[in-house]
């Protein structure tokens, strides 16, 4: 039986590979790489260089194949049927690419930025494989150090405060208002800046791009003193590069 | 100046432990380690195993003290300031160690259970050490894999469903009440199996205890099915092995 690993590989940082990662990798005969297009091509790269690293050029194959648009245009409610319709075209492409390329005593693998548990379709389009029966195959995940972990690990802080929850939403759902009943927010996938929405408020933001890259930076502070200042770093940052990832910690004070 | 590292090894299997924070325990000086009695010195073991694996025998120190009791007897709203004092008791035997055992040149690190990020209080003891200002030193963070992560990725589910919200909390707060706008929770630190408040929902569980060690017990599926199971399983484990770490994900159908 044809046997996939998803394995976490860290939010940037080479070395934030876990060893467990690397064992799965040096078991793995193929290795499937989704590529966004141009822009992200450095991201690619940095899967090569971990591969590079740690297992031997020869032990196995790499299969590449471009990831499907996503239909960014449509807004607000059509988001999620959007995204379904993605998720399945990506799964048609995945289909393939295990029918085609892995044998079936082999072991492919999915290599997934961060934590595969975290904002990553991937094991949902496995799940979406499986129910459609066209293939079988056994898979297993390789939890990884997310962006989320990184972000607060640069900032030297914690998520969460002594006893009190902290939640981790999107940008998307951030502009809808601010979560009820928690005081401690890990933003992810905001491409507006939602945090600007708030910067009259008595809140602290632990905000970072690019996470344990070269690239990285960091950015915290009350949100009233940093806002405009992180929108500045963020803009020009992404015109530099092409793209950004960004994450941050939205810390509001008790009030009263 | 004095160096150190808080250093996040994951949730229990040595393999969980980054590049980066096998590089971090090879630059250490001194280990110190804190030992909350008898009953857990199966974690204490862990740690001493993941020195033994990757740092050369006589390259470090290693300083043992034993933790302060947490009065757990005082509940409700006494529970902060118990946690408050227990962080202070905790806040001097950290300085104490640090500056007796700690040479001025040299790098020191705490080893933390998953991510020192979630539910821990090194980072928080350390700046309110500096903050007394008895001592001085710098400190790095190496983010682990936390429970959480390993315990949805060995569930092979994500922590999030597609564009929404999840929220990571103690076991203290949901029994006050299934949070506010979310529908995936993660409850750690519950000591009174506060799931079995919601066995009449329409919920599911993915529940792990010892996770990623030869111990690990890992069930899931409605609660209204399984509640019972893993309240059962639960006390022969804790009874068996004298202590037990466990963590949830609770996921709530959409209603409607």
């Amino acid at each position: 039986m044809r046997k996939i690993h998803v394995i976490g590989i860290g939010a940037g940082d080479p070395d934030q590979l876990t060893l467990q990662a690397v064992k799965a990798l040096r078991s793995t005969d193929v290795f499937f790489i989704l590529d966004k297009g141009e822009l992200k091509s450095d991201l690619v790269q940095l899967r090569r260089d971990i591969l590079d690293a740690h297992v031997p050029e020869g032990a196995y194959r790499l299969v590449e194949a471009r990831d499907p648009e996503r239909d960014r245009s449509a807004g607000g409610a059509a988001y999620s049927p959007a995204v379904g319709d993605w998720r399945s075209a990506r799964a048609g492409i995945y289909e393939r690419l295990i029918v085609e390329d892995l044998g079936e005593d082999e072991t492919g693998a999915f290599l997934v930025w961060g934590d595969p548990a975290l904002y990553d379709s991937t094991l949902g389009i496995l799940e979406e494989i499986l129910d459609r029966g066209g293939v079988t195959f056994s898979y297993d995940v390789v939890p990884g150090i997310s962006s989320v972990s990184a972000l607060v690990a640069r900032h030297r802080t914690g998520l969460n405060r002594v006893g009190r929850p902290v939640q981790i939403t999107t940008g998307r759902r951030l502009a809808e208002g601010f979560p009820d009943g928690v005081d401690d927010v890990v933003v992810m996938l905001d491409a507006h800046q939602t945090f600007r929405q708030y910067a009259d408020q008595d809140i602290d933001i632990y905000w970072g791009a690019y996470i344990g890259t070269p690239d990285e930076i960091l950015v915290s502070g009350p949100l009233a003193e940093t806002a405009q200042h992180i929108e500045r770093l963020r803009a020009q940052a992404r015109e530099r590069k092409g793209w950004i990832m960004d994450t941050y910690l939205l810390r509001r004070h008790p009030r009263g």
